[in-house]
């Protein structure tokens, strides 16, 4: 039997066990052989649950079981979930995780070991949940030079996002109510903040560029400043408000960033709402691609997470060593001109014709009257914003020097995607 | 050497061709061994072009050759690729091909050929051109049972039907257009009335549902009746006019069609415009997940022929059977309900009362007026439609009997995607 074993019975976990168990059959079927669960390794009690007959407490009854051929690693955090990793990976086994966090601070390292030991190391469901991304990479787009990718890579946000938007709700309203629904954890930081989609946006860029780039080197800038009054600017002009985490690459230079910015609609990530993601690929041959779909959540993850296994049962031994497990990429400061969307704050009302002296003509001046809370007395106040055009970070500081002779100074500074 | 052959230098051929010849260094440091294009086999002079020195006129030359592995099918047409196809894989050759007619029609027998030969027979770009759609069915959503297909996958007719509706051009005009711009071929016939659609659903459908599906089964209808006024009306009642190629496995049965639908906007396939191709599944794992990108073209098309190389240069041993080799599938006819439009002729502009009489309360009457010329003197035309609620077959055929009595006819009947 090609026994498989599952690391971390939590969410994803869980959704990869019953996966296996209940498709056990089809499994077997295409590969010619029993193919099956053998172990679940978890410190929670699983007795009385489906996956209690597979429970092991210790890594090295899976790893001395030489019928064992892969082992799925969906422990969260880091460094257990890191040591699993590369000791399955040293005791010859296959390894399949969903772990962004240990893919996108071991990534190189664990494709040596994989590479060494003869061994496949697989991660399709550390980015973008049940979107097929990672393998289209690797493999359909490779004739292609990417050059560029967007992607809206966190669910978290884009719920909140979206939902600020459609429910006039806060920021914190829709935190609220991201936990409640189990979107959010207890604390929110690594989504709102944008570190989630940063490790992500690293990963891809990674294999797309073919040197490593690290996480902590991407610029990172979350949510937690968007207003709702952005959100009804943005629209009024035309765009939608997005947490996304892009990256270019040019000159043997990677450019990328995570903020949250203006994106026009009609951009085909314009129109990607509520917990789903979407990446779009820009390459030498295929022009524009964009895979689309759930982002999280257990089913959409454990798809994925099967999708390798299924791939490591045809391909046991297709070894090769990605670039960028050889080499760095070096991550650059982005100073191409673009638009910024630029939300003032200023004792009384600026005039449009001093704003359009100070960023230029081709600026798109905004205001409206925001009810500061309509069940309660009405209290408006202006809310004054402008769409500049292109400037490099340079420039746009100069501009935003000037604003102190109108009697304005910028509350929040985002970018546009065209 | 690890030799590439490619058979028909046209459009997609020369495509591959130069991808091969330009990434020969990057994929030969990938698999650590020289690859590289070693013949081009066509019957046209490619003396003076780069592809002059690899020239053969006889497939034998290749096939005895032992280091050739690889044989890249880009002829059109039916029998001579087919019979290419067949001879490679006896000869004992991986087969890559583009040419969605030969997979279409003999992808059963071609399978099976390629499994007992212990080779690989791959069609990457046979559906969706650049987009990566087949490798992600058959290994990434292999977990979920997928349930749903809907697809934009001929770029010919999107783009005319794009262009009417933005140009407010007529269908002939666009025609014209498309063949300039070297979309449509000189007969349009396999775009226009949908039979390349048709092929490319039978395709993905059999893959998906695990049953073969005779692309001949597939009920087709094409973009011809379709007028300019169908788009704006569509466009006032909130829809895209699009043609969908679409199937659904329910109950062991296939329910497939090719044919122009209403498509609400919001909906992802509305915002699918001019030459790009998208395939929207649904999965019991993932929900919606779609693939988005370029359906033809030269570079795209060759970028998914590589993709199918790479992968058997990293896999030249990963041999499964898909299960639509060994069945077929059973395809029967669509009888659920669905909501109708419907636009009318008639001799007067039918009163609003009578339609809604006729097909029930929550039917939505559309009366335009259209200026058949609008540069000559101006003959004004009363259009009039409606968007039905849902109907099967049978209770549609009935309503429009029904017209008769309020003197009105049928002049197009469209389905809506909602």
């Amino acid at each position: 039997m090609y026994k498989i074993a599952v690391c971390g019975c939590g969410v994803v976990g869980s959704g990869v066990c019953d996966a296996l168990m209940d498709q056990k059959e089809k499994l077997s079927r295409r590969f010619a052989r029993e193919v099956g669960l053998a172990y679940v390794l978890d410190i929670k009690d699983l007795s009385g649950t489906r996956y209690g007959q597979y429970k092991t407490d210790d890594l090295e009854t899976i790893l001395s079981d030489p019928e064992v051929e892969t082992v799925v690693i969906t422990i969260g955090g880091l460094d257990l979930a890191a040591e699993y990793c590369f000791r399955s990976l040293r005791a010859k086994k296959h390894v399949v995780t969903s772990n962004k966090a240990v893919v996108a601070a071991h990534g190189p390292e664990l494709e040596r070991l994989a590479f060494e030991n003869r061994r496949r190391f697989m991660y399709e469901a550390s980015v973008g949940g049940g979107i097929p991304i990672i393998r289209p990479l690797n493999i359909c787009l490779f004739a292609n030079d990417i050059t560029e990718i967007q992607g809206i890579l966190n669910g978290t946000t884009n719920y909140m996002l979206t939902g600020m938007f459609r429910r006039h709700a806060s920021f914190d309203e829709m935190l609220a109510r991201a936990q409640r629904k189990g979107y959010a954890e207890a604390d929110p930081t690594a989504d709102v903040d944008g570190y989630d989609a940063a490790r992500k946006i690293a990963i891809l860029s990674s294999i797309a560029y073919g040197g490593f780039v690290d996480y902590r080197e991407v610029p990172c800038t979350g949510i937690r400043k968007v207003a709702l009054v952005d959100h009804e600017l943005a629209d009024k002009a035309g765009f939608a408000l997005k947490l996304i985490a892009g990256s270019r690459f040019e000159n043997g230079k990677v450019y990328i960033s995570v903020e949250p910015k203006l994106v026009r609609r009609g951009h085909l990530l314009s129109d990607v709402d509520s917990v789903y993601n979407a990446v779009l690929t820009k390459g030498s041959y295929t022009g524009d691609t964009l895979f689309y779909g759930q982002g999280a959540g257990k089913e959409a993850t454990a798809s994925a997470v099967v999708g390798d296994i299924i791939e490591l049962l045809g391909a046991p031994e297709k070894f090769s060593l990605p670039d960028f497990a050889l080499k760095n990429a070096e991550v650059a400061k982005d100073e191409t001109p673009v638009r910024y969307y630029v939300r003032l704050a200023s004792p009384s009302q600026p005039a449009a014709g001093a704003l359009l002296d100070l960023f230029g003509e081709d600026t798109l001046c905004l205001f409206t009257k925001r009810e500061q809370d309509p069940w309660e007395e009405k209290i408006q106040e202006c809310v004054s914003a402008v769409i500049t055009p292109p400037f490099t970070p340079g420039e746009l500081d100069e501009k935003l020097g000037g604003l102190d002779g109108i009697c304005a100074r910028a509350k929040l500074v985002l970018k546009v995607l065209d």
